[in-house]
């Protein structure tokens, strides 16, 4: 089939869990690379730059814009996020599957501009479960997870431009899920063309 | 999930394999449909009226397209074939999942009036597979069997229409894959409208 990689955009509710079961997909199976984004906010403890995120200044930012280095860039709350461009095209043409895990707006832009790209939602089982896990981290005050709770609600909205979603029960099942979608694309006519015209030619070559 | 079963259409080149892909599908996973063609032409030795076909006259044919009975159906050679609807919506509502083994003339039908279907094209990895397979058949003269290559070639200009390709090289691996591929349709968005509303009021309305 094909060798060129696929593009894979996941988004989630904060609290889905999607940091977890990337993690889980990328140690599972070896065939993926994780974009990872640059950013104009700070570090927070315990970040290290270019592992989380680039860290650079809004100069250098809007410099990368100017000179089109970003396939996608978003603000949000006076921060820049977008995503380097040439880490993603040269690890395609390596023939990995490359994820992007970026917010609603930044996954629309890529739809926009690369229709084929595969976007997949994560999604918890309810709304229920995913103020228990918000709660279980222990780490928010309650009205921080009220907060999230209703952008999710605001963020829902966006979901139908979404490809397909994934409900986060059981983690394993779930990078599996994620894993055979990714590499159902493989099979997408569109990443097929050279090897149907070479059929056809063999076909009627004869 | 949805319980929605998912419309797949599945077509090939004559000796790619679908009859006994079909039957290894069918056999190994229990919640596939397989939709039943009405035709107008004679039953070959060995095909029962409901197994193979649903054999009927030209005029009781003539008379299902007029009362909107089939979902598709096209003239090959002076004969009709279509899908007869009400199985397939039946089946559909009861949450299985229906194949209707087509050729593309129809598949692009169902595509036009159902662009929820799901596409697949069986391919053999080569057109010397391909060839190797028809004349292991044993039943058909080269003459035959070149005109069978010659009409594949022609077909092969249909598959960018459809939405995926599985190549049937090994049995077992396409089965799955082929299983995988129609599984994955229950997570696209357009099939959890219903969750994806309901998530949306629940995160808001609290």
């Amino acid at each position: 089939m094909s060798d060129q990689g696929i593009l894979a955009v996941v988004s989630g509710f904060s609290g889905a869990g999607k940091g977890t079961l990337m993690k889980a997909l990328l140690e599972k199976h070896h065939n993926y690379a994780l974009s990872i984004s640059a950013t104009t906010r700070e570090p927070r403890e315990g970040e290290t730059d270019g592992r989380e995120y680039f860290f650079v200044t809004k100069e250098a930012f809007e410099e990368m814009i100017q000179k089109g280095q970003l396939i996608e860039h978003a603000q949000y709350v006076n921060n820049y996020y977008g995503t380097p461009r040439q880490y993603v095209f040269q690890q395609m043409a390596d023939g990995r599957d490359v994820i992007l895990e970026i917010e609603i707006q930044g996954a629309l832009k890529i739809k926009e501009r690369f229709p084929e790209a595969l976007l997949i939602f994560v999604m918890p089982p309810s709304a229920d479960e995913l103020k228990r896990r918000l709660v279980g981290r222990g780490t928010e005050t309650m009205e921080v997870i009220d907060k999230r709770m209703r952008r999710a609600g605001q963020e829902a909205a966006g979901i139908t431009s979404y490809d397909y979603i994934l409900i986060n029960d059981a983690l394993d099942q779930c990078v599996e899920e994620m894993h055979q979608l990714i590499q159902a694309q493989h099979k997408r006519v569109s990443q097929n063309l050279e090897f149907i015209q070479q059929m056809k030619s063999e076909l009627t070559d004869r």
